[in-house]
């Protein structure tokens, strides 16, 4: 079929053609699956993810024989506004095929994971295909074999660091944890010590916007610095400081595992093989030699213990295969870590432990601390001892806190003390009162995260909760036990309804 | 965020929002997610599923702070060009944690069920969100509750058939078999007896369109008559003559399954309890009270002969729960049916079986008469003997012919023979000839199928396969055994380079 072309000067991110409902019913297509499109008079064609309009208005902006292309498609086939393409109807991909094998509980083979995650990565697949992949993964997991090469496949789409020293250090948690925000400041802790004992190491950490959270490490650091480094920037950051502290998503590191975790976020999966293959998978890009992982368990963390025994299983397993020094570290993941919950809030804390202020949240400096020493521990430079020793030397000599404002400034070169003054607080604010005298016995960590959402978080970056106590704290009655911040009056009712149905706090 | 409205004037079934990358990013929201679109000064607001577009370039359609709204928003919101409207993420749907549910092994009650078919009908769930659900039926099935709830909720989200008779008859295939056409021949068959023999009955046949197959029999009678018809328009037919061949897709009968399906139709996936869904909530929209169920099964079918008994046993169950008379029967799932596989040569199969021509199907002729009896008996009316008696004769004596035209006029008042002679074959063809002497073994129903659709099918209506021998017949070196005729040079190359590739005929 002839259409005549129409130029939005849109792009999506793949090649999307817009048809109006007519012809779609007389092509057969329906939206998400493919046509072919023909420049005519040769031979160029290009494949395109369908999109239906149904233009009733004669003042429509698609014509009754019209096609839009997205950019991806008019600059591939040089086509201009009027031109005339030949449309039709693509059959599917093998891709396609090999999914659906994976939905029906069917090993894949190395060659067929390879096949998915490039069409994934080179945006061939569609969201709907993607998330029957996800299914397929989550409903019948993955053989050690598919694991491994999935890890490969991601890591091989994607860009590569290629500043190398002998020992990469990286950590990762695998999330869910509210104000659990202790990668800055194991970052600050342990790049110091790689600074002050001239270790041949590099600390080159990438983080990820928040997905189900209240927010993410990026999220949290793009209150202080710029984030959305390129891969280049990167570089030159980590030759000059031997660290950094950047989102992973703007650096294409594993993009097919971007575009997973879209479409993963959209009914809040996380899948456990998918979780595995994407932190092996950056860690793979970033060339790391020493891994430590967070897994945060129990009742109402993201993770059973049985589960993060399992997690940790596969860890172990696929490092082994991948020649990676790895460790895993289990970790109270029922109550919420630092004192704020939110962008800005947990920017603060991060600030008060590493300038050591008194009011700083003890539970985050603890964990941050242990973690740090585990690290280094890891790296083979320092006894288990010596570790701690160190960690606590980087903190509390200030150290730390000047490897941080290092790493701010040479992420952003506008970076200055300003920076912290503007980390304000929703304006409209909401106290939750003791309603009796006693002892906090559970801060229900999902519920909280869930409550900073509904207040606002991450898009609203001053929004969140701050905890005033903590489990296992003495409460007088009418004593504030947390409260709620967001940006509009709106927010903070929904907020406030929701925390009202659903009591996150127990008074014992 | 206060963004300025752009109205394109443009439908897509549902309220979606298109948003430039920057604006996505800074509100934290991904394509296929939700967001609140608010009227300015006035309580009015929506929520709307997003898609994002790259404006790169000045001359984009979106300008920056700009936001592209459907129809379905514009209108609900009384919005014009330039007004501004507040945006901000929406939090997930509750029937998005019931399909995390479903997918992850849990049984929905009633209630949720419900809950879900109404967001997919009402179009509040995206594709994505269906995918997951779909997903979670294929690989968990559903208890029998699930499945009795599941038809209910199908049914009752739709439009319903208001004329009656006392016996409603129906049938169903589950399809997969190329060529199998028998709908239209028994159809008119058995409502030519409803005439002759005076019942109280109608026999109201919606069908669909191919959705794996070359062409599905609403595809088919399109090529002879009009087959989107209004309920409206349907019940004045069904007055008049007792029954139709209608398109079930413009009759609104079971609208969340036209979505499941389209969903499924990605990657061809047909979950056996949502087949079952789907065909019994649609037999309850039009009150169907007498139904026969075809399975075709074998090596080379859709199912094989363990999964024809399980359906058969979840139809019978549920027959038993919505006290349908029903009746499955088991047919030859592994060759082809009819000589034509493509809607124009399926069309001119059925003329040609219903005027006794010479060269008829006879394989087609017999699978139609033995099913109209069987649908004859059914309704409790005629004796097993009977039945197959006034099959033969309806067909025979041309009352079934004459009934036939007079479904084609009664659905086209423009009917004329004229389209008879408008049945054309695709003007490319390439004639596949015996490489030996011998006995036609197999010829593969799955892969004459995808042969067909390489041609063309459905969207060329002249495009398909034309079988000149059937497997059993004898034949000598150089005859040939089957024709593919096509509407374009490359598909009929596409489709002779996958004959050759897939080898779908065996001579022994």
């Amino acid at each position: 079929m002839l259409l005549k072309v129409k130029t939005f000067q849109f792009s999506t991110g793949r090649p999307v053609a817009i048809l109006n409902r007519g012809i779609a019913e007389i092509l057969n297509v329906h939206i998400s699956e493919r046509i072919y499109v023909h420049k005519k008079n040769s031979k160029k064609m290009i494949s395109a993810i369908v999109d239906i309009l149904d233009c009733s208005k004669k003042t429509c902006v698609l014509g009754e024989k019209e096609i839009a292309l997205s950019n991806e498609i008019t600059q591939r086939l040089n086509l201009r506004e009027g031109e005339f393409v030949e449309v039709k109807p693509q059959e599917k991909l093998t891709s396609s095929f090999l999914i659906k094998q994976k939905l029906s509980g069917e090993e894949l083979s190395k060659e067929e994971i390879k096949k998915i995650i490039y069409d994934i990565s080179h945006n061939k697949l569609t969201e709907v295909e993607i998330a029957y992949f996800v299914s397929g993964i989550y409903t019948h997991k993955l053989t050690d074999r598919e694991l491994y090469y999935l890890i490969r496949a991601i890591a091989d789409t994607g860009e590569k660091l290629k500043y190398k020293k002998k020992i990469i250090l990286d950590k990762h948690c695998i999330g869910g944890l509210a104000g659990n925000r202790t990668t800055p400041l194991i970052v600050s802790i342990v790049s110091a010590a790689i600074d002050k004992y001239k270790l041949n190491a590099i600390f080159p950490k990438t983080s990820s916007r928040a997905i189900t959270s209240a927010a993410g490490t990026a999220d949290v650091m793009e209150t202080l610095t710029k984030v959305d480094l390129s891969i280049s920037q990167m570089e030159k950051v980590l030759k000059k400081i031997n660290s950094c502290l950047v989102w992973g998503g703007s650096l294409r590191l594993a993009p097919a595992d971007d575009k997973i975790i879209r479409v993963e976020r959209v009914i809040s999966l996380d899948p456990e093989m998918q979780l595995i293959a994407s932190i092996l998978s950056k860690k793979l890009s970033v060339n790391a030699t020493h891994v430590l992982i967070d897994i945060p368990y129990g009742k109402f963390a993201k993770v059973s213990y049985n589960e993060a025994k399992r997690i940790k299983k596969n860890f172990i397993k696929m490092a082994r295969k991948f020649n990676l020094k790895l460790k895993v570290v289990f970790t109270d993941g029922n109550k919420p870590v630092g004192n704020g919950i939110g962008p800005n809030l947990e920017a603060r804390d991060i600030i008060s432990v590493l300038t050591l202020s008194h009011s700083r949240p003890r539970g985050l400096e603890k964990k941050s601390l242990m973690l740090a020493s585990e690290l280094l521990f890891l790296s083979e430079k320092f006894s288990k001892k010596e570790s701690k020793e160190v960690s606590r030397e980087m903190l509390y000599s200030g150290l730390a806190f000047k490897k941080f404002l290092k790493i701010l400034k040479a992420q952003d070169k506008n970076f200055s003390f300003e920076r912290f003054k503007k980390l304000s607080l929703g304006k409209f604010r909401k106290e939750i009162l003791a309603w009796k005298k006693g002892k906090i016995i559970l801060i229900e960590n999902k519920k909280i995260n869930a409550l900073a959402r509904m207040a606002g978080c991450p898009s609203d970056r001053s929004a969140g909760i701050y905890l005033w106590k903590h489990v296992g704290d003495e409460i007088k009655k009418g004593q504030k036990i947390l409260t709620i911040f967001a940006e509009t009056k709106q927010d903070l009712d929904s907020a406030y309804e929701f925390y009202k149905k659903t009591k996150p706090v127990l008074i014992g």
